[in-house]
């Protein structure tokens, strides 16, 4: 069974102690099964409050990490790849720290708008990076997930068959493929098929719509996307993510580009986020359950 | 806002004190506003305990009827239109006695599989029926829904735009269009555009998905009936129906084809409709809010 | 690359030498490969005049069949079990005789809304008829698919998967399945996935849209069915399957509830059928194409 | 009925002479009728030779201009400001003397990912500039569509409704609203409902592909969208718009983050737009057409 999961930033950008108590208390109260946290200064991050608050809550966690451009482990340039690697080694110890299970995102470039195709040889780079953090990462019981994600944030996975064969080439057990909604919508050919053809190759799973605002508000069809992760025998976690400026503010606003703010009550958000997970995944476990007939009684 | 509905089949076939009592209960347990009560046999509808199980659990009832052949309103023979004529003014009494606030359902022709299409004298025939009926159920304040079929189960009504024009013929205020997503799905160029295009002609709504199973278990896409549904600032009622041959037996399997039994825990299935219906009308009620902005901040 | 068809009941209900040479005609100056012709009375069919017709115009034929209830090789009752046997085989002479690749339709129940399940027994009798069948028809080179078709038109096979189990039951390498869009979109959970699920045991294919008007017309989301279509490397027939009374009268439009006529120029809908289809599969094939880039450069 | 475009981006980057002829002269063979052309370097644009092969070919153009960052008329920076109005304005200049009938893209900001929200000020400074525009433009009878486009390419207008309140705010007749699929799949929350919920405010309308390749290859459902096209009764210009890196190259691969290469046969991807635009469009007028029947016979 599916482990349910919410990011963070729907309840905040910042992890103090108090952000974390907050954010995991409220994550736990919905019903979620874990948390998804996103760091971006290591230092900032407040362990000992989360490992805390996640005991007490009993939910689990997961990490997403992100390379600014002069940590781009895709640049093939050698100081800059170094640079991403160091980043990414420190943030499985912070994730081992947490007890995260898995470790997503943009592992394998910067996060930003680029102006170049990548190259051989920065993919090359990145493949041997992406490499040496699993073995870390695989020490810990840590599974990473390869996020694919839309031409406008990283020119190196756009699509699953791309994820697919980005993990060929690293060559470890716990590199998955991540895939998410919002940027699937853009970017694949088919949504559902996308799910399909990836097959066992998934390990992390984003919801968000296509505008990333309520489940259900945009043009996604999620009945379809949910028959398809049931149909393919996902069975790892599937967690909802969505920004409102409300939340995140500047500069993740700026980063991520959000000009309009769809919500602005949190709880109400994400409670609904559970529901619709809820009643959509129901509904996909039931539209692929035997039904005995006079062909085949049994 | 809506008043969410659950059709009585779920639970129970027949509706003897104990059927209601129970099927009444049960509906409200859930959290439903109305049930859906499908009368065919009128004697064996128990008035009174239905009206002490509403009051108990303080929700309110619709009704839906429908006509056999010897009863058809559209045959232009003038016995059998009698006789429907007769059955629906009985209906219409029936609903007044148990405070039912909707008559809904193929009441302009019988239910069956037709071998030739309607006749203009059979049409012109049952709009004067329908015209009649509806004035003993105005004095009640009753509304009366033309539910729009799939052609296996009518050949008068099968789009919504045949069924404005036949509220039009019928001119009566409290006659309104009765759509069914299972049906429309069949009939309709686009279900979505079918609800916008009624617009306030809609005067009762059927949920059901494409194979009559749990919602979203087939092949509809709810965020875009949700979405019409509160773009044309639908207020009226939204009932759940799915039929099993686990429920509802003889004849009724035979009349409406269930020959795979999608599902047999009622509970389940109407605890789920409950849950999706408001998880897909919260995000459609999201997904038009006004969101302010720098270019009209108001 | 798959050959597309058209059903001859675009052009005509009748099958004389003038209905078979004009049909045939029609079909190929439109650019299909083949033509599918119904026959109801064997007797009726010009054999001679259609293979002329089909050598002069270089395109190639399948047939489908149906079985009325005298005939209904499902109902475990002796006589009409032998009944609809005969007139199977008597049906693949024919195929044979006119040079038919596929013989289709609902060759294993009688074409009819049922009011009871099909029985053990009864399909068990069905599947030992379409193996004798099929033993006839692959000493042709005749494959024979099992039409998938809705609830209201047979109680057996109402779903790929049940058509699949079936087609293991004949265990036949000749008898495939037979799926059609209009029937899917009522009875599947999710379209394209029934078609990737029924994967190398699919034998034909009708397009349709959900109220059998033009394709394109309906709420059938063709990106999706045909992008099944090809990532499941189906590469058989590709048929197009519309009526309307103006031209099949009765007793069809009578037998397949036409209550509207959405359409009255045969030509118009089939020059644009091809033209829909044409252009949806091309796309399709786009959709799947090996993209190079710099993660896999070859 | 609606002229077809086809984006010159199709075929060429640049306009010299011979661009000009050979993009004109494609186009019009394809059966276009009206090419879109894209200057963002007005000197480099051959007008005579535009204007001679139009004539030649007997087709339309229209055009579409963007603005840089040092052009930013929503800037509220004066310099920049005046800097954008003078482009724009010399812009109309050049579409009048070609012969454009249409004037669209992101003619109210820059074309670029912002970092942070639009001002109200700077809003007003774009309504005023748009105003002074569309005043010169009305004069050559050239209409102005402002380009809805997503989140990462302006921060002004992601959605139809924004675009239909800044046009009430211009105040000018020949300003109207630009939509386009591509940008309405991330931003919309339904892109049928879009359309419809502009209504006669749409001006001009692009089609693409959810990932901008072949139309059908992505995840739109263009069913939807030709549906809603013709219901609201535009009539306006439909222009199918793509981009390859084996076409336009740096800078605007860069500018459009095109990395992978989903075409590189210019006259196939174009012939097909016109075979699948042709299909739907025919497909979506079939699905409003008046069916007469019994109801309402005339």
């Amino acid at each position: 069974m599916n482990k349910l999961g919410l990011h963070a930033f729907v309840w905040t950008a910042g992890w103090n102690a108090d952000d974390a108590t907050r954010a995991i208390g409220r994550t736990a109260e919905l019903g979620f099964d874990l948390i998804e946290a996103s760091a971006m200064d290591y230092a900032a991050f407040d362990v000992a409050a989360t490992r805390r608050a996640l005991e007490a809550n009993r939910i689990g966690i997961t990490m997403s990490f992100g390379l600014t451009d002069d940590m781009d482990v895709s640049s093939g340039d050698p100081g800059r790849v170094a640079h991403g690697e160091r980043h990414l080694l420190d943030g499985i110890s912070l994730a081992r720290d947490v007890g995260a299970t898995h470790v997503c995102g943009i592992l394998y470039s910067a996060f930003r708008k680029y102006d170049t195709p990548p190259t051989q040889d920065g993919i090359a780079g990145s493949v041997e990076v992406v490499r040496r953090v699993a073995e870390k990462a695989q020490a810990s019981g840590i599974t990473l997930g390869m996020e694919v994600v839309n031409r406008y944030e990283s020119n190196v996975l756009n699509t699953a068959r791309q994820a697919v064969r980005f993990c060929d080439r690293v060559g470890m057990p716990n590199v998955k493929v991540h895939l998410d909604c919002y940027h699937m919508n853009i970017e694949e050919a088919d949504i559902a098929a996308a799910i399909t053809q990836t097959g066992d190759r998934l390990g992390y799973f984003h919801t968000g719509d296509s505008h990333r605002g309520y489940l259900g508000s945009g043009s996604i069809d999620f009945g379809c996307v949910f028959r398809a992760l049931v149909a393919s025998g996902y069975a790892g976690p599937i967690t909802f993510e969505s920004f409102s400026s409300a939340v995140v503010g500047q500069p993740l606003e700026g980063i991520l580009g959000i000009w309009r703010t769809l919500w602005d009550d949190s709880r109400d958000l994400a409670a609904h986020a559970k529901l619709f997970t809820d009643a959509h995944l129901h509904a996909a476990r039931q539209a692929w359950r035997h039904v005995p007939d006079a062909i085949d009684p049994d």
